[in-house]
């Protein structure tokens, strides 16, 4: 994630910064620039049609469809920051529930080797859930505190050995019933919120509308330029580029975000998050 | 479902591939362009009329209602979309519950047998879920653990007996009664879930909504050649089924993905997700 | 509820069902038609106005209002549909708290007598609320189980004899204190459902927005021919109906299903969801 | 609150009730409709300016902010709505949670005394909850059961009240700690609902937007017979006054359902709700 | 936050308050008038161009995309406020839980130096909080009480003091096993609340949405004048600057309450709430 200032305007107007779309959109501008001119030379130069063909007036459909692609893009945007807020939501509530686990730990009073194995489980779980979501495998150091198969869902493992620790302790008389419950839950959240990660990773929107927006704006743009020619002549070269610069723009910022767990420059700030949890419980246990 | 990259524009725009609306809507834009094509011959060679005559100003109407039909095909998006995304969290809180509660009995320490009744317990839930999502009746591998009658709710009934084995375990002393609160709600959770799925399959958006969104659709496109045909000529044959590809593109992906659970290429990846689970509680329990 | 194949475009373009607006609007789309016509007449016949003069551009204010008229009744369209939802969600509850609380019952192992006692009372709650919401009374069969006053709140009474009974099995020793928790948490569930459904029933849209969209669509709407005569002549006496038809269609049925417990043919199914909870919870308890 | 039926169509579009914003609005809309007739006076009799002129293409200014105000009303009325149906939504489970605390209570077969204290708690509640809100204060009939200081927070002394009463219950052996846990929570809840409710009344939307909204319409407004004055003449002094109308009404049901909880027309039911309370809790604990 | 009655619409109008945009737009709108009046000049009397040359139809790519930059702002503007007013409700959710919490303190008849101790410590997380999310230090009176270092999280140490507390009241006697599980989960609420607001502020919308918007908005009012010259001549002086008025404002006025725990005159009354939680705690536990 890029930190920045949202009332810096000079900056934002004038540089091209990483993560403006107008860098992955130029070469596609230029062309569609390029196109413009070919139409714009082809239907003034070549064919001489005048304003009162039937040609001029195809922009009647594009004015019709201006509400409809709109509102679609809206409603693309709408749903990739919803997901992307979301995730921010599930990483929030993991350093949440990371704090208020290792808050109880430390109220147990349990024995120091024992908050050693909690002290290393919390920060860990939030390790392996970012590489997880980025398709790693994570192991961490010292890992021969909780060992996890590669093979297997890590994760998980992780939870599933603490959730025995914790009722190890039980039997032990360390924790009682109604702590357990508590602190059982806790982990739990743990699973909930990799789970949640999961699902926005793994279910971008449904296949048949990103193909129906792509093509749908593809084909918009591109036939403009065939009726605007006798309105705007040449000046269609600017104009053209500048409404899929746009439209695009908008598909393109709500695919990055789509799926936050990245390494995009929109993505979430998942590495410091993971830093923080380990740097809190911290904190909190020693 | 399909799985995609949403960054491959190239394939998107110039493929027609398996969920896409335009497979679906070919014969009808071949009819709509023959019909405009008549109309056209009718009202330009036949009728001779001229672009003063009224109705060459119907278009009025169109552009009045053009932000009437964007908003309630956005909200027909809207809606069906909401409907898929609830599904998918759904199915995601039964992959995140299965695992809890499989951790949660791991925990346990119970007898080898009562081990083997969850794992095979858990993920059979979820396959007799997605059949009975899909009207067909699951029994499972080796049924002779869990029976189940298929004259009743088969979903109910696995979850039934799973609660039932846990009371007993209590009254053996396996479980403490806190425990029991806890690993009861978990499987109340499936019985949510499968809830949650049953609503959204069994509600379509109300019949009237259906009704009127089609019919609407229908004689917008159908009266749009009326009055374009003075400024947009036999281009028409084009234009109108284009406009008819977008608007009725998206009520039929919001008719597709409105039952998410079915075999369709938008509907959500059920059976993946049952395999899942199946793989992890296994990971877990053994 | 109608139950229909979404999918079905022929019949439902060509076919005037049951819910159809078409059938309740037809009357004032007659109306509006002959009205349309008489403001034709006088305008072009009567007074000879031309397209010159001032009352041709009329029509500007209709462009202008249109965005406004178009959001009202999305928004309009949106918060019905919410209530339509919300009371779908929590019938799907009340199905779910009934099958959850079923399941625990029979997992008890109770007396017989007392699992008959709920056998009745669950299902009866879920016929009470139904006949509750539909300002009726109902005492159901065999009522000497759990006798309720007609003068009381019903569904209250039923839910609170269960409580009570609960309570005096946990002090006859059938029921654990841990138990009672989660089965008086169940029974506590069934009146918020009721609460939820009577706010939904009680609570239409605020008076004045009822008020205003009515008041804006018909001066909207009986506006419209005063200034597009001079471009549609007498096609007014078919536009300016469909254009009602569009824009009270919304209103009509956003009215019927804000109260979405009724006989309406759009109102939730609540007759089979009451039929299903008795049948699903004598196949558990049996 | 207004009760009204919500389909008699006919009352609502010629009466001018109570809750219409018609009534707050005319002395304004008569004051713009004689300034659109000094602009069109001084613009077509004293300047005499023509169509050709620069100062009738200022509509085009209009159309273009057309979308944005229109969007901006929407916004203002979605988030005037959420906040006016959120208050019904607490009031609502201050009705379920007064219900299900008094079955407990009921069923706990407490000494008469103490059922007393609560059936007169729990609507007292309720009461002081409505003229707290109100900015009054509430002391209740004979007080002397729950005596209140008139310069503390009425309804978190009534609900402190409440909790130590339990708490004293418990000591003497009539509650378990299971159940202390419930019904304190219970208690709980009202306060949730308290603040919740504080929180709606005390904060209005950002100032910001409210003075946005009001100096937009107010210039959109009277910029409006400038441009139009050209093609409508002094057909003005209708139409602007409607377009008045139309834009402010929404603003001004905005702000009076905003705070949802005073004497307005369209204000929440609340004296109802409370009365509800006081006779449910009657009904369940005689 | 700026008190304010909603209803004053004279004052609104025509002052211009602090947290008016007016005042951080004047400057830019002066610089856009000049630009626009030497836009003006050049077209019209340098180059003197007529309306037949093209650059008089650029107005067209206003048109269109004037849906675009007006949804894009209502999404901006609803995000902004979703989490203004989610920022609103969880500072209510902080002044809920920490009565609820006092009056479970106050119930369970602690030693007067306990009381002492939770009087204390709630006020002071709330004003720790305030403090940590505008990045300054907090230790408060008499610190003694609960001591915190400046290097960590203070918020956190605070939560966690309490907690260690509890159990310890619990190892005690004072408090059971069943409400411990109560109150701990009251302090966790309190970190849950920490870090929902820590993720509101340190969360803005996605980088190349705020870059995007911003660019679009510059280019979109700096273009208008060339091509609405023809139609407008000299009043694009007066134009222009209000329609970026219009279209900065909403922009503006989202960043400001992007994070409301600021000092912006449209930020949250953090202080406000913070002393009501302490005068409300004394009224509790006094």
């Amino acid at each position: 994630m890029i930190h920045y200032n949202p009332k810096d305007w000079f900056t934002f107007i004038f540089h091209i910064h990483k993560g403006d779309t107008f860098r992955k959109l130029w070469p596609l501008m230029i062309s569609i620039s390029i196109f413009s001119a070919f139409v714009a030379f082809l239907e003034l130069n070549v064919f001489k049609l005048s304003k009162s063909d039937y040609v001029s007036n195809i922009g009647m459909m594009h004015s019709l469809l201006g509400f409809v692609i709109s509102m679609l893009l809206v409603f693309r945007t709408n749903t990739s920051y919803d997901r992307w807020w979301e995730g921010r939501r599930l990483l929030g509530a993991l350093t949440n529930v990371s704090r208020n686990f290792a808050m109880k730990i430390k109220a147990l009073n349990l024995p120091d080797e024992e908050i050693r194995f909690f002290e290393y489980g919390i920060p860990k779980y939030a390790f392996a859930l970012k590489e997880h979501l980025r398709e790693k495998k994570y192991f961490g150091k010292n890992s021969f505190l909780i060992e996890v198969e590669e093979s297997k869902h890590i994760p998980n493992q992780i939870a599933s050995s603490m959730i025995s620790r914790l009722y190890e302790l039980t039997r032990k008389g360390y924790i009682s019933q109604e702590q357990l419950i508590v602190l059982t839950n806790d982990v739990n959240q743990f699973t909930d919120i990799c789970g949640g990660c999961e699902r926005i990773k793994n279910t971008p929107i449904p296949f048949s509308y990103s193909v129906f927006i792509k093509k749908f704006i593809f084909i918009y743009v591109l036939t403009i330029p065939i009726g605007w020619v006798f309105s705007l002549g040449y000046y269609l070269v600017l104009i053209v580029p500048f409404i899929l610069y746009v439209l695009a723009s908008l598909e393109l910022i709500a695919e990055e975000i789509e799926d936050p767990f990245g390494y995009d420059p929109n993505d979430l700030p998942v590495d410091q998050i993971s830093n923080n949890i380990e740097k809190h419980i911290e904190e909190i246990l020693n």
